[in-house]
């Protein structure tokens, strides 16, 4: 078994996602994957030993993109403290990167979901989506901190935060679609890109108003060295 | 095949439910249902057309529970605007019921969360899940109508609110526990059942703090004839 180059895992996961996305993690098997693309199934199985593997291995590449993307932004680590004191309009910027509601962004969003869904019965899985939602919870306290909420306000509120990012996700991932020949269903609510955007933003100046006495504090330069739970961030595969 | 009698049902939902929250809903195959349970296949069958049909009846009976739970609170349709102002607790209580942290409430929150996540690449489960998702924009709306928002801001925040409540729920469906012999993953931010309260609390009250001039008015009881959008809710099965 020769080394593989990279573009072989490329394919390998752009299998498991058209799969997942046509018809769940639970039709991911090797053996499926290898068919879908064109793969031999005992290479596939020589760097995949089984399922779980495979789809915890797929789910970090995912996990990658978001990272990517918000390595890009002034809450990103590192960069919080330094520069203008980031304002409501960057904050509802980095957390829309978690809500993209169209094109290959969405797609990501509805494999999370469903890897998230298949973290509930499978170790591998659940450890991987572990270290994803800490960091979205790390990201919101970021953020509240950024915004000049102190630090136990900021705990707090991060966990609705979180919650309030999740819950708008979970909305914007869409329902299947109906069968040919069957009228599609009417969906009176789903979330366009500025609806999510208006959401996030009337939720951060709730938060805000509510703490009026906070919003001019200077921001702590010292928070990047100061996050006491900042567990180390296990990886699948 | 001579009709069968409730229990009939309930037996073939339990063997959905024990195989859905093993290994999710690819799992609960006709065949695998009726093997879980003891049944003839064919009989299972005759009952339900496929898995989709399966699941789709499957999700309507956790639902119903989901609905009759919230039947006896001060929110339930019809009671809104009669009695006393529904206070902050009140709207909490309703609101908690969508977000049991233990026992079978969990179990059912688990079921609910793995039947939606199945509705996303499945069109007799998108239907159901739909249903469900908009009767918690409708509860979200009588809440805050409830404690006082006028109907415009009562619509938008409805949203938020719901998708708080829908973020909860997902961090409250516990991930997948480790296999045998391999260390319990630290799960520092799970939520409890006061945590979960607490961050509803906090929610409810940024909203009405936003809104201080509506705190004290008088709820509309005509309200319940006024929803504009009450679509009829769909069931498969």
């Amino acid at each position: 078994m020769r080394p593989q180059n990279l573009s072989y895992y490329v394919e390998v996961y752009a299998a498991v996602e058209r799969i997942v996305l046509r018809s769940g993690c639970g039709a991911a098997t090797v053996r499926a994957v290898a068919a879908e693309g064109g793969l031999s199934a005992s290479t596939v199985r020589y760097y995949y030993r089984n399922q779980s593997h495979l789809l915890a291995c797929a789910f970090a590449a995912v996990d990658d993109h978001f990272s990517h993307e918000l390595g890009r932004h002034p809450f990103a680590p590192g960069r919080l403290g330094r520069g203008d004191k980031p304002r409501v309009e960057d904050a509802v910027d980095v957390l829309a990167v978690h809500l993209p509601t169209d094109g290959a962004g969405l797609e990501r969003l509805r494999l999370l979901h469903a890897y998230k869904a298949w973290g509930r019965h499978d170790w591998d899985m659940a450890v991987t989506v572990g270290g994803f939602d800490r960091r979205l919870l790390d990201l919101s306290h970021r953020v509240l901190v950024g915004l000049g909420l102190p630090t136990p306000q900021a705990q707090r509120q991060a966990r609705i935060l979180r919650a309030v990012v999740t819950g708008l996700a979970e909305e914007v991932v869409t329902l299947a679609g109906p069968p040919e020949g069957e009228p599609a269903m009417r969906l009176p609510d789903r979330f366009t890109d500025r609806g999510v955007r208006a959401a996030l933003t009337q939720h951060l100046r709730a938060v805000l108003t509510e703490h009026p006495q906070v919003v001019a504090d200077p921001v702590d330069p010292s928070y990047d060295d100061q996050r006491p739970e900042d567990l180390p961030v296990d990886r699948a595969g």
